[in-house]
Parts: structure tokens; C-alpha cells; sequence
């Protein structure tokens, strides 16, 4: 492994940080709380985490002022206002970086690409008619970059990923191994009991800083642009379909699939295993919990839900027998009923006294 | 881009439409009607798009002629009956296609491996043993086509793509980026608390004009193979398992999960996200909206659910601990109960009465 | 087809049953009842496979002693207690193999790199510095094995497979075409609108007899690593993200997501299309049925589900309606007050009797 260590002051400074204890305490390693050895730096991310700090092997700790006080058996801290975002900052320069630069032997160029001098072009990588792969950006074993992709600076594209469909990204993008950008999107028009082939003729757009996991499918466009805006996260597994817009900042997690001409807004998170189906609109500021099905276009910010939590398998079979049951229980009238004969019985009880 | 353009007069003529206006109007692209310029011709979807319409830069319009009369501003049309499938075919005349033909010269092809000399072979494809690979197929970069493999004509088999399992694939299929066909099927036995591999033996047959998405699992059979009927189209991130059986002009959209030994008919629909448990049927032209589950055979066509949509988050919550409590509520007698003791209430005011 | 007949009583001897019949039958191939042909032989798995059985073209059948009793038409079997894993054995010898050894001339090896003199490394694969593949394992074209990266001995590592992250796998294991394994995992600090990359840099553990399907996703940690232990299966889109650790012999079937940081205990079964949300822990011997969602840890083994199975489409449809309604239905109140009321009439009716 190539990783340097850092003097704790030298950890504080980059993390904006004030250092207390021993200031040339030499830092090896980030590491977890409960792995952590003599030589490594942790973060202690709230007060729930106190006892596993108290319990911790590690060297030094980043914390917040107010936690370092609840620390006495230890002896050096880095105190930050979010020791998260610290963390965040400090794994950057423990990052075991890919440092080589220039056109693999190996790799396929077309005489017409322009790639930049510092970029690196790894093994047996193929790439197009008029690409462009901008400064200093990392393309790895065997991607596929097609005809007119053009890529920006700063990039990282992993091992067996495909870009085709004239795909456009900017700078600062990161996409994961094995996805596929810009294939052909699935559209079919349906006559006389076939499907037929409506070839894709829009592109992808991904703005500055998007990230997309490994094994996502981002398709082409069939006349517009699918399109991802600046800062983007997308984790594995998600299927964004033709003509999707999606706006900055948004987060969608694993195995979620959004339908064909989706727009979601910006800000928005979208929780695992849900579903858009096509042609909605999603404000700014939505969260979806996990495994939400999105079947109605949403206007507002706010937190909306489908998806079910675990019952106990028995419980569960007797909820569906009753469920299935459900349709025809006239549920609002219930109510309605039990306060109108409650009043009626009253209104006998009350009736019987008088009579008395 | 080396589109060229058509008169209106020949678009026209090849969407077996009439020709309104300045047959010589150049036509350089579809679009559509939102992001259409002059040179542009767009389709009209129905009345819905009317007012979009008459707001376009197009230069010309597919419409019917009850469309038509309502597009008074405009000048150039072409009238057909269905406009969108006339934009279908067009889609396919403005369509950027792969015209080199041949083998790459990084192409590692196996002896015996039979190729049609009008077939596209790209860079880094491995073919393996005694395959075929039928006239005016494309094979792009990095696809591995493992031995035994045969792949009929004007097949498209984009990058990345792995078929394996000695699979047999007829003519006109598109098989989208980093897709793997004929992989292992997950079939074990469980033994002693421990998992025994069974080697899959079967493999994978794929009719004509089947479509497979990016990134889709088609695994090989146990013992007989996974079958894929003609015309059947499938989205991205799609999982066939072992021996699952799929008919003729069947749609699967993306994310979604077909367990083992299934058998699905003809001219199905199953919306994404959803999953089919092993071993049952389908009947023809059945219908699944989003995020479906299968837990029964369908004997019979129809339109089936259980996805579940939206719900704001606190209602939903609210409504997820009334589940909880459904499996006792004998919900089918609340309402019998409510009529009996109406009638018992009403009885008791009619002696009440007489009695007066 | 390289695959040799075996006598039936050498097929007998393999897999430690009793031969009756024809000793020197040949056998070619395993094959299903349904498809079998003379010289076939197939396992009848139970009681309702016996019609099938007494349909079947096959030359021999693999059976317990109860069922071969109930056989009287047919003349040659192998009787064994648990035909289904004797079936499993015999895949085995019917397998058709990957026999080549050796380092193809298209690979990229880092001189670093140790590769056991009989593994097999296919066309264009990339292995990085100080990588290792053990004795008999065999890696198929394109395979990309990134830095660091060590691979046991008996192991097959699938076309288009990409393993980096610095992931450590032992003996036996099996990753099918197109899976990531050690890709970054899904780490984001939010901080003023915008997501925060955190570098991950935990790594993959992988031990003996895992098995991994196609197109999965396998995260690296962010700080310590992602675990998966002995005797692992895996189906195929399955994502499994940083920081997981799946205990021995569980087995997880396709489309499921775990999210980061969950640890599932051993033997455990989770049903296709599962969610399993970040955080929580998973018992030993649980049981998830498909489509299942978990949002609690759970801490008992047991069955344990939440996927809803299908309703026709209408019903659906009304039944969504009374969901929509539920929330404000005092559903545990309604008998109560039924009782209740029931109680009240009754006594009226008594006293109105007892004035008669």
C-alpha cells in the first residue's frame, strides 16, 4: 500500500479542526471504532457512539467539543463541528489514488478522439469517432466508449462500462463498474398484436459531479435527452429509463427503477427498491421511504411511503386473508353506524326510565 | 452525424401517409414537439397534445386528418391513421447505424467458429468454439460469445454482453450492454445444512426479434432450456431464471424478477419492479401493473396488481399500524353484527312504541 | 459435445446407490421426465412426479426405494435416499468443463502479479500488481481483477466480471458474467445541499464456496469490510452494499438489496425482490419470503414476510381504497363497542320482557 501517515496537526488542519494532545502523533489510517489500532484516527459521530469511543483501541479521535469533554480516558482529538464531514474529507487523502496517466498499449483510439494528455486510458479500453475525454480523468479496463461520446475532466469511469448514444458528461463524474449509459431506451409501439422497435434518437446529458454506481442502466433518450443534473448520486442496480430528467442534488438508492420521461426535482431522496412508473412529475425536497411505488405524479415536498415493513409470516397470512377481505367492509360507514345506534340505544335506555 | 435529410414528399411515401403542404419541405430530424425546430417534423399523439402542438417550431406534423383540421396555423402534414407508429418507422430511417462491416483485427475468433462475411465483429470480441454468427449481425466490442454459442442474422449485440451456455439465438435480436445470457442458474440442494451446486446442463433459446435490455440475467436451464418465444421484449435490469418459458410478443419492464421453471403466455404485460415465484403459470394475455407479486398460477387473461402506491408518510404510517391489527378484526361479520343488532334496535322501538 | 456415456452401474457407484436392471445401460445424459429421451436417465423427486415418471421416454431413473415400487413399467433405476441430491452429484460428470490451462496470449498480467502455473486466464484479461490466483482457477475473458486482488485456488470467475477494491476470495468460489465486486460503496456526507464523496476504503471478503450470480453488486467498506462468510449463495442483480456481512449458508435469491452495514446471520433464506434497510441486524435461521421489506433488526429466527400477493385488478383497486381509508378506522375499538352495544341491547330486551 502507497499511504503516507499525517501528524495529527497536519489531520487538523486539513479538516479545519483544532488538534489537542499530542500534535506529532503519526496517523497511518482511518479506521472504525471497533477496529481500530494504536496508529489510526476515528470518528465518534454522536453520543450514541460514546461507549464504542470509550471502548476504542484507536490513537486519536474526531470529535465535537462537546463530546470530547464526555472522552477523559483519551488523549488526542481533533475538535470540528461535524466530525462526519471531516471523516468524508480525511478519507480522500487515505484513498489509495490511481496515479498512472497516459494511453494503455492496449487500448483501441479513434484517430479522431482528442483525449487529453493526463488522462489515463486503461487496458484494452475502446473508444469512438469523435470522442472527447477531457484532463486528468481515469478510464478503466475495458470500457466501451462509443461514437460521439464525450467525457469531461476529472472523471473516473470503472472497468466494463459501457457509454454509447452519443452520451455527454461534464466534469468531476464518477460511474461504477459495468453500467451501462446511454443504450437504447425501451420504447415499442404496440400494433396489430407485435411491438415495434422505435430506434432511440435522444442522447444522456450528466452534469458535473453525478455519481452512478455499478450495473445501473441510464438509456438514450427517444427523441430528447435522459438527463442527469449536477450532483447526482445514484447508487447500484437503478434503472433510469428514456427521457428522465432529474434534478440537482438528488440521491436515488439501490435497485430503484424509474420509468420512461420521469421528471424529479431537485433535493429529492429516493429510498431502495422503489418504482416510478412513467410520465410523472416529482417536486423539489421529496423522500421516498424504501420501496415506494410512485403511481401519481407528486406536487409538494414531503416524505411519502408504500412500502411495507416485515410481519411475523403467520400474522402476515391472516392480514392477507383480511385484506382480501377488505373491498367490500363498507370501513367509513362503520363508525357511523356504531355512534348511530349507540345514540338510538341511549335514546330506548333513557326512554325505559322515563317509564319507570 | 451523417443523417441526411428527406423531402416531405418521400417521408411521406414511407409511412404510406399523404403528403399536406410543401412536398419539398426538407426534413432533417424528428423531435419532439417541445424541443422542435424548422427543419424538424414532429408527431401529434392524440388530441391531448394539441395545444404543444400549435405552440412548436416544427416545420411539418404526423397527425390524423381529425388532428389535422384542428392544426389550422400549421402548414405541412402528413396525414396517416396512426401517427404513432408512422413515427415508429421513422425513428428507424433517422437512426445513426453501424455501417462498417468485418472482423476486428483485435477480434479473437475461434477456427471453427463460423462468421458471415457481412457481419460486424468489434474490438476485443472473444467467439468461441464452433460458433455461428449469421449475415449482417453486429457484435460490438468486448461481447463474449462463449463456445457452442449460434447467432442468427441482423442480430445487435451490444458491448459487454456475455452469452454463454452453448445459447442458440435466432434472427433480428437486439441484446442490450452488459447483459449475460446462458449463465449458471441458481439451483442447489440443500444437504446437511450446506448448499450442493447442481451444474446447469440446459441452456438458453432465444426466438426472433426478441429484445433484451442492458444489464438483464437470462440464466441457462437445469436440464431443458430457458426459452425466449419470438417477438418478446424486455427492459433493462430484468432477471429469467432457470427454465422459465416466456410467449410469444410478451413485454417485461425493468427490475423485475421471473423465479425459476415459470412459465409466462403470450402478449403478456408485467410491469416493473414486479417478481413471479418459481414454478407457476401464466395464462396468455395477462396483465401485471407495477411492482406485482406472483405467489399463484393465472389461468386465465386479465389485469392483475398488489403494488401499492403512494401515501403521505405520517398517514402511511398511521395506516401500516391499523395492518397490524387487521388479522383480528373479523372484519366479514362487523357488518352482519351491525345489521342484526339494527334490526334487534328496531324491534325493540316498535314494541317501545305500542306499548305507548 | 466432449461428454462420455457412463454405465449405469458406475453411475450407481458415484453417487452411492443400489443398481437395479441393466448394469451396462448406458447412459449419455441426464435429462427431464418430460424431455428424456432412451438414453437418458432422470430423478423422480417424490410422489407427484410418479405420472410423470410412468410418462417418461427415459432409460433409467434415479429413486427411492418407495417410489421404485410404484415404477413397475420401467426397468432400470438407481435407488438412493435423496434423489435430488443425487441428481445435484450427477451434474457434476455430465458438466461440460473448462479444460484449458494456461495464460492466454491477450491477457495483461502485472509482473507483480502470482498466477498458479494451472489456472486458466482467458482472452484480454487484466490482472493488477500483486494480485494472486490460486491453483486451478479459471477467469474468463475480460475479466478485470484490479490491484491487489487475491483469488484462491478452484475458483470461476465469469466473463466481464470486474473485482477490485483490493478483495481478498478464497477456495471454490464462483462469481457469474458481469458482476462488480469491491466497487465503491454508496458513502455520502450531506453538507450544505450537496453530497460529500466518502473515499471508501474497506475492502471484500469473500470465503470458501460462495457463489455469486450475474450482474451483482458487491461494495467494498468504507472503513472495515464487507463479509460475506463460507457457503454464501447469491442469485443474480443482488446488491450488497458496503460494510454487510452475510453469515454461512445463507442464500439470498435475485433482485434483493441489502443496504449498508446489515449483518444476517447464517442459514438464513431471503426471498427475491427483498429490501433490507441499512443498520440492522438479521438472526441466524430467518426466513424471508419474497418481496419482503425489512426495517427492523430482527432478533429471533423465524418466517417472516410483507410482499402482498396478486389481486385482480378491480378488486385491487377497491381494496386500495378502503387502505386509503384504514388509518382513521378504530379497528381494535369496533368489536369492543360491538360487544359492548350487543350487551346494552340485550339487557333492554330483558327489561322489556320482565314488564310484559
Amino acid at each position: 500500500m502507497n499511504r503516507r501517515s499525517y501528524r495529527l496537526e497536519e489531520i487538523a488542519h486539513l479538516v479545519k479542526g483544532e488538534c489537542f494532545g499530542e500534535k506529532d502523533f503519526q496517523v497511518f489510517n482511518l479506521a472504525s471504532l471497533e477496529q481500530a489500532q494504536n496508529q489510526h484516527i476515528c470518528f465518534v459521530n454522536g453520543d450514541k457512539y460514546l461507549s464504542q469511543a470509550e471502548a476504542s483501541q484507536a490513537g486519536a479521535y474526531i470529535v465535537t467539543a462537546a463530546l470530547k469533554q464526555q472522552l477523559s480516558s483519551k488523549n488526542n482529538f481533533i475538535v470540528v463541528d461535524n466530525p462526519y464531514l471531516a471523516f468524508a474529507t480525511l478519507t480522500h487523502i487515505f484513498e489509495k489514488k490511481i496515479t498512472q496517466r497516459g494511453i494503455s498499449s492496449t487500448a483501441k483510439i479513434h484517430p479522431s478522439a482528442i483525449i487529453a494528455d493526463d488522462a489515463y486510458i486503461g487496458h484494452y479500453v475502446v473508444i469512438g469517432e469523435n470522442c472527447v475525454v477531457g484532463s486528468n480523468t481515469i478510464i478503466q479496463a475495458h470500457a466501451f466508449i462509443d461514437d460521439q461520446v464525450e467525457i469531461g475532466k476529472d472523471c473516473f469511469i470503472d472497468a466494463h462500462v459501457t457509454i454509447t448514444g452519443a452520451a455527454k458528461l461534464k466534469d468531476r463524474i464518477r460511474i461504477h463498474a459495468n453500467t451501462a449509459i446511454g443504450a437504447e431506451g425501451f420504447g415499442f409501439a404496440p400494433y396489430q398484436g407485435k411491438w415495434h422497435r422505435i430506434a432511440q434518437l435522444g442522447s444522456v446529458q450528466i452534469g458535473n459531479d453525478v455519481r452512478v454506481g455499478s450495473n445501473c442502466s441510464i438509456d438514450r433518450g427517444a427523441l430528447d435527452d435522459t438527463i442527469l443534473e449536477d450532483g447526482v448520486i445514484i447508487d447500484n442496480l437503478v434503472q433510469i429509463a428514456h427521457n428522465v430528467q432529474i434534478g440537482q442534488h438528488t440521491a436515488i438508492a439501490a435497485n430503484t427503477a424509474i420509468a420512461g420521461s420521469v421528471r424529479i426535482g431537485k433535493n429529492c431522496i429516493i429510498g431502495g427498491g422503489s418504482a416510478v412508473a412513467g410520465h410523472l412529475n416529482i417536486a423539489d425536497n421529496v423522500t421516498l421511504t424504501g420501496m415506494s411505488m410512485v403511481t401519481k405524479s407528486i406536487s409538494e415536498a414531503g416524505t411519502f411511503s408504500s412500502g411495507i415493513g416485515l410481519f411475523e409470516n403467520s400474522h402476515w397470512k391472516r392480514t392477507v386473508v383480511r385484506l382480501r377481505q377488505l373491498a367490500d367492509v363498507p370501513l367509513t360507514q362503520i363508525t357511523k353506524r356504531l355512534d348511530h345506534m349507540q345514540a338510538q340505544l341511549e335514546s330506548l335506555e333513557s326512554t325505559l326510565k322515563l317509564r319507570k
